[in-house]
């Protein structure tokens, strides 16, 4: 069931660890097919060495699971609440990857101070507000899918596929798994650039709007000519 | 003798060369077999890629040698003091992982900023106080162990399983040398991102307390969802 | 066509990625046959792992492609320029690494601490001006190149063979694509050095001239003695 | 001549890479047979991966090569001084490690802030006085071994083996080329983990005086009983 699907999500999974963003079994990546309803997601608390393409499990968008031995990641309440609010996403990557971590825990956005910022989002990363204790207390999982979607209520979330959930740690997406994992290694690179270029310079400014427009156009959008896939100029 | 528990610890003492948190040969793990009331423990000084499973020493609690051709880590007393004191874990770490090591240096205890924090440590990791001189000029190890000790007084030592030593570095625990080694991989982890975090927001504040609590109990205690083991919901 | 400057291109794109200047397909060089007038340079968006040196593209001085099946790195243009700008130069290189990236952001040049520094750069790495809208909306990518010619009108591009792209990244250059590769890694460790350097002491002056004098032309020049290649003293 | 040297001084180079203290070709080792007065050193700027044992140079306590088809490191002249200067050592490292290389640059001292620190070093790690003018144009590389042995003048060389030359990087030493690399190592994690320390806590005070003595003493001196060599207790 959804071999191939599976075999992406493992690979996926795989490059969290590869890209240096997970410790441990911290992190993971789904995939949905909307087509079917179904999602597949890594299995909870699983180390990534030992992880086979077919331990992926497969979820239907309530959560019960449709196939698979091992229980699926403890944070797929997240990962469906945003299936179900981005309508046009593929693939969902949570990690606890250093940087954008700590601005989660910052309790900051990221600013878009540069180009490789804006290669892949098209503005400040937002930061969500905390949750409440309720929130907290019932049904976490599922309200920090609420919260992030919550943030990009006025936003594009295709446009800026990321968001760090306050005092909790980066979600990033995208059409496809892949990308999903992309934005979550750009993410992670353009939160540490940004850190530091804060501190050479606590006045830094952001990158100016028509540049921000001209590099995230370049690659995504109708006119993009970056890589081998856009329409060549 | 103890065969098993020595292929153990010896993996666990590589886990630390694997996941950054010693160079040449600055960090031991060792794991207790209560029933016997032996301890398997790394040879002190030895290289990680020179050493094998049969290296591992045995010593009995009061640190005589029960099986071995090598002297026992030099922080053995250290450890055996804790077995003592903390009669529920099953095994010890001691790393110089660089951030944990530079809190210690600072006197500091790492505040819990985050989720990535609570997921292992249920507070703060307290730093202990300095050793005295006498303390540290007669049975510098064992006091070592009892100043760690002294910390946990008025708190619990499964629910923290770690303490930086002041001016020294740290130690984490757990009920199984695996888990020992996990909290300090995490240690190490939430100590990078807690500096980052300050140099991003001086005030940020800590994380809230029922979040904290929501991301121990998820991993940890009877009602745990997380991972494989723990019981389904 | 060109086959001997193919690999090499190759193998130093590939060393973009083993010297952890690049994450994903960040970063491209590219190298010149003065005679042919023909410039050889990586493919758009490819991953270095997938990439093999047949999928390096030629292309003349105009930008057109000469021979490849796929299409030339988007900053094709910048390189092009760079070779028109600098009549010495064989070898082209851009990345987005951290630290000459976070500089880049900050709007500084990156001062001369330190003989690291002064080993390839004799002075400071400038950081251009800001592009303007209208030279960002049309021809980015050539006027790129343009502001970096620009901040060498007075200064020796040979003797400083990089610049800092204002709220982009680095470039590099050489007399050849491999000194060109050397730069790029020189200049990341100077800009990290740099930047730990101010945290460490805000009042730290530059390396004292005659210093910066000795190292640079240890190493190049008609009286260098570094190395096997430059002739004996 | 000298062939398990020669293999011993190539297995230290390669292992500064390997303990990435080293970028490009910019470190090297060397050893001593004091009783044939040779020194056995890495080549001038050969990369790690290409070097061989019998690539490394044999000169004698002048500087004129003994043995080797290769130019000796340029930075021969400071390691013969040094050779001369400290009558008990057996081996040298030049790095430009980045975090020594930093504080170098900031013309400061590195602080004995904890027992990392202590283990090896036995207080601070000096930074040298700039050179002159004069000590840079003529016989720099002598000058530099000179600076080095005039801020041991009334300090014990063998007890802090390293120091840092200011504006350039950091030396270190010791009995054999093994511990001065082991000890180049140390003095790396140090200087990192007192950067960091300083960030987290500006006021965190040296590790006390008598601490310093216990740790240091533990695996050094007579009494040591760090490792397997040193006498048991």
């Amino acid at each position: 069931m959804l071999e191939e699907l599976k075999e992406r999500v493992f690979r996926c999974n795989f490059a969290l660890a590869e890209n240096g963003l997970v410790a441990l079994t911290w992190g993971n990546v789904s995939a949905i097919d909307r087509e079917r309803g179904l999602v597949v997601i890594k299995p909870s608390g699983v180390n990534y060495k030992d992880m086979q393409p077919r331990d992926m499990v497969v979820i239907d968008l309530s959560g019960n699971v449709a196939e698979g031995d091992l229980r699926p990641s403890s944070d797929a309440p997240t990962h469906l609440c945003l299936y179900r609010a981005f309508k046009d996403i593929g693939g969902v990557v949570h990690t606890h990857s250093v940087y954008a971590t700590a601005w989660a825990q910052s309790g900051r956005d990221i600013p878009a101070y540069g180009t490789t910022h804006a290669d892949a989002f098209f503005g400040d990363v937002p930061c969500t507000r905390a949750l409440l204790r309720e929130e907290t207390e019932r049904e976490y999982e599922l309200n920090t899918g609420k919260v992030i979607a919550e943030s990009f209520k006025d936003a594009d979330y295709l446009s800026v596929p990321a968001a760090l959930v306050r005092n909790h740690g980066p979600f990033a997406w995208g059409p496809t798994p892949e990308e999903a994992v992309e934005n979550a290694v750009t993410l992670e690179r353009a939160a540490q650039m940004a850190y530091i270029t804060e501190s050479l310079n606590k006045d830094a400014g952001r990158v100016p709007q028509y540049l921000l427009e001209k590099h995230y156009l370049r690659k995504h959008g109708k006119n993009a000519y970056y890589g081998q896939k856009s329409p060549k100029r």
